[in-house]
């Protein structure tokens, strides 16, 4: 009997997966990942040039993504299920050697693999290999320090409500707005109520070969893909010569 | 003129290390770390078995750490300093090769290579490999998805004042403490406040040999070291059985 691995992929540079999950995914007899109808996948794509000859692939293909709302009773029915299922079929497939799923960031944090995660407990062994989360990547992309002394960071996702967004925006100092897509207005109009749109940048695709990094005040808000995020630096208390902390009383 | 490259190491087990990274390591015929002064150094135990042999290695002491508080004149330029002469000596050695900085977690999430950081530019060329930061090690440690849906989750430093920590608390789902250490207490008390205790788990040195994982309620709160963090799951919106929906509703 094997197991399934879950193996965080980190932002998309092939380069940055875990040395574990590189040797997991390379090693794989049996791999998945979740994509949407019609589409390569975004986590098949970074794995491309890493699959061993005659890996056997299986699709996890999702039934809706945002044809209806995420709140509706239809849309909970609907991917309830799905997930039910490839409970099922992946516990089977693991009767013949383990499978390792595919997973964009790190797995437990807003991952899609978390809700088989759940179902998969008490069914068949489970282990995830931790991997570098999306925004990570995104910080990084832009290539300045996220955070400095006390400052706090909070992590919101795009698909709350305006008020939400805002309120939350004014009470932090760094912030990560992941899941942006056609949320992108809302959240610049959220920013703009926080005092913080100034200080925002867009990262698209961070750490992928078709990365772009704009201050958010430039970017084209409705041409945003699925795959970027929405970060405002911290400007915490730091360390500085003599001349600058005088300067800065 | 060789340049500076910031190696992220992850949480602390080394096969957590990113491909670029363990390759920058691995092939380093200089690296440079830093460490509280009279100690081993966490950065450089966890790459112990991947140096090659002949490496030579720059040990950088801390003048100060938690001697004189953060917020005083003389830390400030006792830091100040040490960072300005470190920034100096590195570009220095860079003229002889590549000289690569160890840095635990990711570089640019609260490290103290970001006050190198800032100070090299322009001096010298710096890169920067992303690592999965030591929270993302601690909730995989804990084996529980960190968030769902809508949840927001924000960071906190255990160094903030205990109404500041009560306020963020309260306005968040889920939860990251870290420096944790003596202020264990604080946070203790302003998440008892924040009505949030109960639901905190305490993760000590995540993701290393010695790791361990309590409930915060059953911690012991005197005995906290540098390498732990606190972490509140989030419980958000996720796709269920109808049954259980039909339950929870
Ligand atoms: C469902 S969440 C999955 C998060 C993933 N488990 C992680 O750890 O990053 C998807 C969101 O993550 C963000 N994201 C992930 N990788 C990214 C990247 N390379 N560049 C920009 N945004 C990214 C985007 O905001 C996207 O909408
Ligand atoms: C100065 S911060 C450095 C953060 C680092 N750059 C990162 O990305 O995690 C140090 C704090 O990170 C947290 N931390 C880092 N690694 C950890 C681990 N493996 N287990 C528990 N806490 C950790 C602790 O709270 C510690 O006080």
């Amino acid at each position: 009997m094997g197991k399934i691995v879950c193996a965080g992929l980190g932002p998309g540079d092939p380069d940055l997966i875990s040395v574990r999950a590189d040797r997991a995914i390379r090693g794989a007899a049996q791999i998945a990942y979740f994509r949407k109808k019609g589409r390569a996948g975004q986590a098949r794509r970074i794995v491309a040039e890493m699959l061993a000859p005659g890996v056997v692939e299986h699709a996890m293909e999702y039934p809706v993504t945002t044809e209806i709302p995420f709140a509706s009773p239809e849309y909970n029915r609907l991917l309830s299920a799905f997930y039910d299922d490839w409970t099922r079929r992946l516990a089977e497939l693991a009767r013949a050697s383990d499978v390792v799923v595919l997973c964009e960031g790190d797995p437990l944090f807003y991952g899609s693999f978390m809700h088989l995660h759940a179902r998969l407990q008490g069914v068949v062994e489970v282990e995830v290999i931790p991997g570098i989360p999306g925004m990570t990547g995104c910080w990084n992309a832009i290539g300045q320090p996220m955070t400095w002394g006390d400052d706090a960071m909070t992590v919101l996702m795009g698909t709350l409500s305006e008020p939400e967004l805002t309120r939350h925006m004014q009470a932090a100092e760094a912030l990560v707005v992941m899941k942006t897509g056609r949320n992108l207005p809302k959240i610049a109009r959220a920013l703009t109520a926080a005092g913080r749109l100034a200080d925002a940048w867009l990262v698209e695709r961070g750490t992928m070969p078709n990365q772009r990094v704009t201050p958010l005040a430039q970017a084209d808000l409705e041409a945003c893909p699925y795959f970027a995020t929405v970060l405002v630096h911290g400007n915490g208390r730091r360390p500085i010569a003599d001349s600058a902390a005088d300067a800065a009383e």
